[in-house]
């Protein structure tokens, strides 16, 4: 639960505290607010954009360049047709109910939670439990209120919504539509009964054109343009597989009752990766060996299911030894996804790998393992890892006949036996006139085993049928002397076949926003005293310049630092506001800005200057050049602050520029 | 016209086999092809999409952090009111004609610029005009069908078409409407008669939610969004104008017809700077002295009207003091923008700076300049510069009440003499009953010479009539004892007004598309070897690795390299196909990789390595690390070829390495 959630500090998080800061700090907010706010939508101020671009670059470099993969940039908006195939058409809605006496729309599992959970709270309350501390007088009267109607349940009707809430997420629509009848689940803010759940597509829809023949949609995820350009990316890469692609880029998600800020918006960055392996290939990773060692924090379907939610450590080349971690190649993307993790911050004790449970993965996944992120509304899938197989491309296949698979020359060529079953074209002609070609085509379709079974029974029986859709009598009355089924050897020396994919998919706003709780604390002692300790290499604003005071003799000094910063392409804000320097620091320890660079009496006499890290408060004092030095290499990551201690002298401001407690 | 235009190395730009390079090493293609594509959507494969990346680091660079922008992101999805009090609901739209026959949607002025252009090229060849050398045996036979259609057209009639065509863009609906009629213009490919013109919408309409009560459109243009976070932008630079905001992000045109490839398009990306300046300031800006010298290639509104087209260089300096450009802040940009393009390889000989003719610019606008490249499709604005004035945010903030302007306490207070109207209460009251607050809001609304005329004329006249449009009788009776009309003086010690913005807005697609054009050239005397000659600031590879030939004993030498270029965050691709290496080089060329790295016999032996320059095609030869500091430093813009060849050997290849010529 969120009270749990501890600070990097160990302290209590107050959520309050901290939105409180990104508002203050114009790191994001509602989109519109002139006009309303709109829920589901936010805008990002200064800190949050630059952060952004900050992280999708280390993003671009992990992945896209150091693992080679090809980048692409597909379309936002896609017709109709193309959604229709993948499914999401069909299946990509949540239930709502409409009260029909207010019109309101509500989400259906919203709406039986929040009902069930009030009707618990009141058992609560009419027990006599104490349910929190409240000195808010506004939330006194609210919890006097709700005391008068406070209900105790029945001990077995507890236990049933205890247990229903446990199980709300694996219901169906009908699941649903029968909890609320049964429970007498009404519109909490009318009171109203509610209509029966029915699905509402979530995505966005709109038309290309003004013709009105071409709806579209806004792209639930970005996947489906990286799979049908898969033979630019077949060619690119001249033949040879395994290869990725990797996009980022926006999708939409047209939730009906946005929550929970950040975490669940309806307008969001994603960056997927697309990974095209042979399925005869063991989906092994030609750089496994290079990872294998590394552990990783494991929370498997095993333990879950016998309710337990602690990871274990365990190194990913025994994970997949023991079949715990399906393959090489999702193993080697769990360890690149750690690592990214790593490199842009993520507290590490706050991270962890959870395996799908059987019922919450497609049907043709083999595996998949999210990684979760731990903020004050609890552990949150931020990257989801999952074995697509060979489901996407198929599909897109079959509907528009358009190769999407790969044919490979064979090193020498095979000998196959395989069963065939081929109408005579003389007799059948005639007998089934312009059906032939369909059933012909309904032979070619039926797996080796059904041909055989086919054959057998036309041996035995003289004459058997065959299912054809396409027909009008649906059926095809075929007998021994109008198909001949025969086991057939032939020499080949091609193969074609349709890659699997496995694809980790990025929700960026999810990981920066799990990012942002994760940098920040208080100083010790002091509340009003917040820190973003936002790492050096993905900080929006990299260095403070602050002059001890107004004094117009330090403006060439200031002039020489903000051309010197420039040359370095470093980005800084210069703070020469009149409130003592320890406010000043303070002010912006709470933009995450990791350096300051103090300009002071010294300064001007011997052109030092000092360099403060925002995490230690410590500071050294040394030339421009050494300090340039020192903030560049720190910013690219290649010291830390530790290594610029060491070699740079320590400076100990006197009492009057000391920092307030 | 297109013609003319000249590859960088002087030579006649074939189109045709620069969109083959285009599709050959998967730049871009159309989106959804597998579907069948969809106009005015592009996908961009891994040289384009990172090629994209680089250039947009680039301007993150030079304006966000140089200038010290405030990055925003703000959502693309956009409610209607913003669209409706910003006017893209009433006027963002082109018009069409519907063939009401066939449903045939037509955008009018292509249609009419279609039939017209037909008429007369039919004139053309009935006068026996040589039109165009023809190869094609389609587009021969195509001809010679126009042959048999050829018309003369009557001399008078001739120039009318011409004077038509020059001055289409000019045209109301009505306009084209009439034009229509009077030259019978009908639908080249059904022959019917067309509807008249109807404007309609450009945006892409969807809906928020599934209530149906938040009709949304997507962003016609980032702007918006900035308008609306004015209040935080404000806040984060303390209340201290001028600042600047500053949005790289998608916007969407719901294109009728789209044409020209990635030049029109219905998903864009852009890159929108909004800088807020005092009205009063005289739009000064206090970098300007810092570009006052740099020459511009100005083609004024003058020089145009003229009929020249023939920009002329001058500084900035120059064309700010002669009122030429209209102030400091716009001049300012102008430059920034020509260095931002010099940066990332325009060819500077196909840039100009376009003026507007006052009929082009909205009403508010004081001067609006175009960026505009030289491509095959002749000049095309690919940045706008356009000062906005205080529109905008005059009306987002009449429309929310929401204050978006600033308030700023003068240095000392002033003394100001203003005319009051003001109702006498007790008299009033009783008289206008309910609408006695409507009338003294009307009283309010008036400006100072309407409150002094108003004075005057109850002076003279004793009463008189006011305008006010929110009650019943539209008119207000006042007479001297119920209003009184005085010229009162009071301290005032704040200021507020609504900042002026001055918005350069960047068309990222079509810079990329110009910038692909101007690196394009083939080499000397084979029109089949061409070259993209991407700066190795932006090239999408950095560096291509070529073993002289298939040998086992290269293998470690090529995994050391490998690393080191890893080490480096250089992107590479590695070609060690069975081709000779010339062949290699040649077709990397085509991808614009900048530099080659060649592992020879003689790398075996002394573990050194070739290194080659994609546009000389020459060589050095040394120890790995100096071939990769090279590299690095030419990578991050630091050396040019020309450094390097000076400090390191020149390599002659044995004529079996040659490159073929």
């Amino acid at each position: 639960m969120a009270t749990d959630y501890k600070t990097l500090a160990g302290q209590e998080f107050d959520r309050a505290a901290f939105e409180s800061l990104l508002r203050r700090k114009v790191f994001l907010w509602q989109s519109f607010e002139p006009y309303g706010a709109t829920k589901g939508l936010f805008d990002y101020g200064p800190p949050l954009e630059t952060l952004e671009a900050e992280v999708i670059n280390i993003w671009r470099d992990h992945f896209i360049r150091h693992e080679k993969m090809m980048a692409l940039k597909c379309s936002m908006l896609t017709p109709y047709n193309v959604l229709k195939t993948s499914g999401h058409v069909d299946k990509f809605a949540d239930f709502m109910c409409k009260d029909p006496k207010t019109g309101e729309i509500l989400r259906t599992d919203h709406l039986i939670k929040d009902v069930i959970e009030t009707r618990l709270k009141g058992d609560r309350e009419a027990r006599g439990e104490k349910i929190e501390e409240v000195d808010d007088p506004k939330k006194k009267k609210k919890a006097s209120k709700a005391a008068k109607t406070a209900v105790k349940l029945d001990d077995n009707v507890k236990q049933e919504y205890e247990h229903l809430l446990a199980t709300l997420d694996d219901c169906t629509g009908d699941g649903m539509g029968a909890l609320i009848k049964k429970h007498d689940i009404r519109n909490p803010s009318s009171g109203n009964e509610v209509e029966p759940p029915v699905p509402v597509n979530l995505m966005f829809q709109t038309q290309i054109g003004a013709s009105g023949k071409e709806p579209a949609f806004l792209r639930p995820e970005t996947a489906q343009g990286q799979f049908l350009s898969f033979q630019k990316l077949l060619e690119y890469s001249d033949g040879q597989l395994p290869f990725a692609s990797a996009s980022i880029g926006y999708s939409f998600r047209n939730e009906l009752s946005p929550r929970s800020g950040l975490l669940r918006v309806r307008e969001f960055l994603m960056a997927e990766v697309e990974h095209f392996v042979d399925p005869l290939s063991n989906k092994q990773h030609p750089k496994f060996h290079l990872v294998k060692d590394v552990k990783l924090p494991l929370l498997s379907r095993t333990v879950q299911s016998e309710g337990g939610s602690t990871p274990v450590d365990i190194s990913i080349g025994e994970a997949v030894a023991s079949k715990l971690v399906d393959n090489e190649t999702l193993g080697y993307f769990l360890v690149r996804i750690m690592l990214f993790m790593e490199k842009i911050g993520i507290d590490m004790k706050k991270l962890r790998f959870r395996q799908h449970m059987a019922n919450e993965m497609a049907h043709y996944a083999a595996d998949c393992w999210d990684c979760e992120l731990l903020s004050s509304y609890g552990w949150v899938e931020c990257v989801g890892c999952a074995d697509r197989s060979a489901y996407d491309l198929s599909v897109h296949m079959k509907a528009t006949g358009v190769p999407l698979q790969v044919k490979e020359t064979l090193k020498e060529p095979v000998r196959v036996e395989e069963w065939v079953a081929q109408l005579d074209k003389k007799k059948s002609g005639p007998l089934f006139k312009k059906d032939a070609g369909k059933i012909q085509a309904a032979l070619d379709a039926l797996s080796q085993d059904q041909r055989e079974e086919l054959g057998g029974k036309l041996q035995k029986e003289g004459s058997a049928e065959l299912e054809v859709p396409d027909i009008e009598s649906k059926l095809a009355k075929l007998s021994l002397d109008i198909v001949k089924v025969e086991k057939e050897s032939r020499v080949v020396t091609t193969r074609e076949y349709i890659p699997n994919v496995i694809e980790p998919s990025f929700g960026v706003g999810r990981i920066l926003y799990s990012l942002m709780e994760h940098v920040y604390w208080t100083r010790d002692g002091d509340a009003a005293r917040s820190v973003m300790s936002f790492k050096p290499t993905v900080a929006p604003v990299k260095v403070l310049v602050v002059p001890l005071q107004k004094d117009a003799r330090f403006a060439p000094l200031i002039a020489q630092l903000e051309q010197r910063l420039d040359e370095d392409a470093m980005s800084f804000k210069l703070d020469q506001s009149g409130v003592s320097i320890g406010k000043r620091y303070s002010r912006n320890d709470e933009l995450g800005i990791p350096f300051g660079i103090t300009v002071d009496y010294q300064s001007l006499e011997d052109n030092t200057f000092t360099l403060r890290d925002r995490d230690s408060t410590k500071q050294v004092r040394a030339s421009l050049d050494q300090i340039l030095e020192a903030v560049v290499k720190m910013v690219r990551g290649k010291e830390v602050w530790a290594d610029v201690e060491k070699r740079l002298p320590s400076f100990e401001s006197k009492d009057e520029d000391k920092e307030e407690a």
